[in-house]
């Protein structure tokens, strides 16, 4: 005995979603089909236009509608600063604290080698590629004050010193095993400007 | 500075599962984009179908894809006991005790008047008209041993006695708050055997 085929496929197909599992996807399938049927009907076609229209940046990696993301293309950035942050909210978060105007480049990770994240998961050649487009100076990097972000970081830099790039490290204005997303603006304000050499 | 506007829309979409809040939302929107294309587009289409197949039969309403399920459509059963239930899961647990041939009602909840669940919410008017369907002879309630689950026991008993009709509990074989979704088989066989007048 089972539940009907349309419903044991969208358990199925919830378990995709991180951290849900078998008990947790029967008890939101449930909740969809008997509680809120518009609300799954928005998420079935926001999944299918996400898919379909979003992308990543060409320049900075970052999730984006167009080849080139707003950020890339405007032109009163500073070409001359490149900052690297593992995810697109860490970008967000440093754009809000509006104390830096250059390029970033979004990991979309970070080195993690226990979950099989290496080098090629975070896209290091193109973030070589894109530190040497000749107008980039400095290369700020911004990952996690955590033991990952910290490694990551380290990798990086070994990378971009053999290559001759100047490389720096956002100050460590947090608190260790901080996370970026969750720190004040403030705080992340100062540790862009006390920014050091690696 | 923002996500881009179909991520948004995903973002806020997936805010319509229970227990997901917008940080998580955001980590399950990245997580699909980047590394589960596939899941999100299977999902998509998951809840597409399920929306458009399943719904409640009308004798037992529990989820079906027909307008009467195939247990309710069996003509092994005993017509003659009604097994009420709270949720899609019990059914089946039950069923799998192979304890109980008899047929079933699924409230799709329990009296919950906190969270506005009162006993339209759990279609007791269609339970009423089902229990008296001139086959019927005993209702059994197999409602969880929570407190909103004795609760919910209690008012259905209340009702149905009034309108004459033989009512009987599970016994108390599960622990003091168990629910009947995580008992073994032989303790929910032996408490739907040992089930008494209420
Ligand atoms: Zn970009
Ligand atoms: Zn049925």
């Amino acid at each position: 005995m089972k539940n009907p085929p349309a419903l044991e496929q969208l358990i199925d197909s919830l378990r995709c979603l991180p951290g849900v599992g078998p008990k947790s996807a029967q008890r939101m399938a449930y909740y969809l089909l008997q509680r809120d049927r518009n609300g799954a009907s928005a998420l079935s076609a926001a999944l299918e236009t996400a898919l379909e229209v979003v992308d990543h940046c060409k320049l900075c990696n970052t999730f984006s509608e167009q080849p080139i993301c707003p950020l890339c293309a405007a032109d009163n950035r500073d070409k001359n600063l490149l900052c690297v942050v593992e995810m697109p909210t860490d970008l967000l978060m440093l754009e809000n604290t509006h104390a830096f105007m250059g390029m970033y480049f979004v990991l979309m990770g970070r080195l993690s080698p226990l979950d099989g994240i290496g080098p090629k998961e975070i896209h290091l050649d193109k973030l070589i590629k894109r530190a040497q487009d000749g107008l980039v100076n400095e290369v700020i990097l911004a990952t996690n004050y955590t033991v990952e972000g910290e490694a990551t970081a380290h990798y990086i830099s070994e990378l971009l010193k053999t290559r001759g790039i100047k490389t720096s490290r956002i100050a460590r204005g947090m608190p260790m095993g901080g996370e970026i997303e969750y720190v004040d603006s403030g705080t992340l304000a100062q540790a862009m400007m006390e920014r050091r050499n690696v």
